[in-house]
């Protein structure tokens, strides 16, 4: 059996029960991945393979046809920590033959909130003990004594500060679970060139061992027929598809060869 | 012309163009109102009405029946900004009936962002200096030197603090735009028990001159059919109704009087 896996979607990471740190995926180019999968299976002749589609709660999802059901196996997850989990044991129970992680999940997790005022005093009342030094605002900044309870819904009141950590990178599990995957990044950066973009996409394939990396920067994402950006591999570009549509194939046909 | 407004969804706080800061509103229950005040029309004479439907992106919305078409006027938002300049413009503009305000609104936006150590030493040079106090602490929590520039995505290589700041509140401007409108406030709370629940809806009336608030608990929100809470006019409870369709509908049958 053949394994296929496409993440899709952004996390949402809980900051009190009721406010949330997410991001703009839709998961639209993930579904479109899945699409393009499905067909090329259609269209040439393969071995039986499953599909494994790992999505946020909020990321976009039609009907799959009832000829596609058999194939595909859905993983939902929530937060960065839920998708880490769902990753490591589906990359430790399967061996992933193709591995396309379009999933946009946050670099940050919620740590603690606290109320400007508060931290200043606490600052301050640090800052007249004995033996005062860099360090223990440091550690000051990391466990201050007066947060919010986390039970509760964060009172309007104050100005806060929140303040978040990092959280664990899912995408250096796949080659470390499943060293023979192929592994398709994605990178989404903000106002830079494209040889930025082809620079950091470069950077991506050696930091976290990608195979292919699609980048793209913010400003060329938002509509579904202009989508676009560049397909990374070995150092070069080796595509600009135009369209989730026509992105989603390209990386399907470049990767799957029939 | 008579007028109705309701608000609906989750409101979305830019972070860098990528983040964002959200909250757990779906739209659903602003929906089932506005399909509980469509049916309130048909079944009973009323002068004629147009709704007006302020909505956030990610909002739930169905398509509407032909015939309601024309009394629906969707006015779409994404931040606190807009949904407070969106209603100053409607309210200014026209005599609003009833207003039922079940947006989830953010009472805080993005201020900046900052790496912690770099916020550390910062404070660490700070409490070096010449007449160092408690005030000059506060100032610096409010508007520190080293930030992450806001035309790029925020770097991911360190825990970072995110400053928030509170927003303008929507619902005060309401009132104040047009005295005579009959509110409808929404309150959401977290591990609260129903007298708690009770004594804050009530305090909501007082604040934002509500004529009515449905106030409701976390935990009890997320099914569509199980969603209760409770309705409160004039310090009292008057209705517990069970599921989104019959909170939308009690609410719309108290105010709109056949």
């Amino acid at each position: 059996m053949r394994h296929i896996a496409i993440t899709a979607g952004g996390t949402a990471e809980r900051i009190d029960g009721i406010r949330k740190l997410t991001n703009v995926s839709t998961g639209k180019l993930g579904w479109e991945c899945l699409k393009a999968v499905l067909q090329f299976l259609k269209n040439n002749s393969q071995p039986p393979t499953t599909i494994h589609y790992i999505l946020t709660e909020t990321a976009y999802r039609e009907e799959l046809q009832s000829e596609d059901t058999d194939f595909v196996r859905f993983h939902k997850v929530t937060d960065t920590q839920s998708v880490y989990n769902t990753i490591d044991s589906l990359t430790k129970s399967n061996n992933i033959d193709f591995f396309i992680h379009s999933m946009a999940i946050s670099d940050f997790t919620f740590d603690y909130a606290i109320g400007k005022k508060k931290l200043a005093e606490q600052i301050w009342k640090l800052s007249k003990s004995k033996d005062y030094n860099l360090q223990q605002i440091e550690e000051l900044l990391d466990n201050p004594t007066v947060q919010f309870e986390e039970t509760s819904k964060i009172s309007s009141k104050n100005d806060i500060f929140i303040s978040l950590k990092q959280t664990p990178k899912v995408i250096a599990l796949i080659k470390k679970n499943n060293p023979t995957t192929c592994l398709i990044g994605f990178k989404l950066l903000r106002n830079v060139s494209e040889q930025e973009l082809q620079a950091q996409a470069i950077h991506l394939t050696h930091t976290n061992h990608c195979d292919y990396v699609f980048a793209n920067e913010l400003s060329t994402i938002s509509n579904i027929e202009n989508h676009t950006g560049i397909l990374v591999h070995k150092n070069k570009i080796i595509a600009r598809p135009i369209g989730k549509q026509q992105i989603a194939k390209t990386i399907v046909e470049q990767i799957i060869k029939p």
